[in-house]
């Protein structure tokens, strides 16, 4: 399969400059994968060897529990990058399942992958340390909204985060990733419009 | 106030290998600060400009919601790395509160100083992504161990990441970082005990 690679390389640009001998040598590392809706592109206990960018559909990443309840903790549409990265980073199985909600194209780029390409262009090193400092950021600002915020503070956040998706997204994904029932949800939603 | 900078070259010493000459550099960029008990290095609204290691004593980072509740996200005894590092990274004013459960010193690295470190000495970048990268696993399973797992999973985990904090805490403490009262942390000791 092939992919355009436009909306990776416009991503990459907003960090770094590339020549073209270096855009091309990045883009020879990239492998694209197809995920159908409801098909995982990672499950629990699994080793999260790539960083994948969505380039069409959606996916979510969420963790069961013991009771078997489900709990998303991301969403990720076109141009936001998903997997297990505390997998990744330490290269042991991982807690999360990724799942496609919409049939779904990624670019992936393996943790090898990577490596050669920070050794062969250095500056890569830069982009993936902002990723990595964006995605700690972004994982920060969950956990003190989970922790600390009511229900419709982490809504209203839901919304800022993921405007493209507040429309679009089934109730019962929003309900799960704000850690309330979707029937919490209709109710918070009714008040929240009588509010304004 | 000078401090030995052993216990923080000691941990440099297990990521990269430092010539003399790049130590001195690396020790002249640090400041040493002393926090009392009970006194804060960071409040909530003020941006952090310093990665702070702690050498001696304890430090807690918390958060209070809107009804006043703590919520304690981590603690730094020594050779922990502490601060909000969201704000660290966007310098945008901060949601964490970080303060000395015990009389603590800790040295300090500036951002700026960090920069000058990096450029001057290129391997210092290695040794940041790799504490962006550990400061994000623990961020990561912090967030997935709140949102599935049960009060008593998580104090099991609790005992395994902070083994030399266990007996020494105060409850109350140990209660907020599980998110729990003081009397069901009792309650789920005494049942634990049972079990064994």
């Amino acid at each position: 399969m092939t992919l355009d690679p436009a909306l990776i390389l416009h991503h990459v640009a907003m960090h770094i400059s590339l020549s073209s001998e270096e855009r091309d040598f990045f883009i020879s590392l990239l492998q694209y994968k197809s995920v159908n809706r409801r098909q995982f592109l990672l499950k629990e206990g699994e080793v999260c060897k790539h960083s994948s960018f969505v380039n069409q559909g959606l996916l979510r990443g969420y963790t069961i529990d013991t009771n078997g309840f489900e709990h998303v903790l991301n969403f990720a549409p076109p141009g936001w990058w998903i997997g297990d990265m505390a997998s990744l980073i330490t290269q042991k199985p991982g807690v999360l399942y990724v799942q496609a909600l919409e049939d779904t194209k990624v670019i992936q780029l393996s943790k090898s992958n990577q490596e050669v390409l920070c050794t062969r262009v250095p500056k890569f090193e830069r982009f993936f340390r902002i990723l990595t400092e964006n995605s700690l950021v972004s994982s920060y600002r969950r956990l003190t909204d989970t922790v600390s915020l009511t229900a419709e503070e982490r809504y209203l956040n839901f919304c800022r985060k993921y405007p493209m998706l507040v429309q679009t997204l089934p109730q019962k994904q929003i309900a799960s990733y704000l850690g309330i029932t979707p029937e919490f949800l209709s109710k918070m939603k009714r008040s929240l419009l009588k509010k304004k």
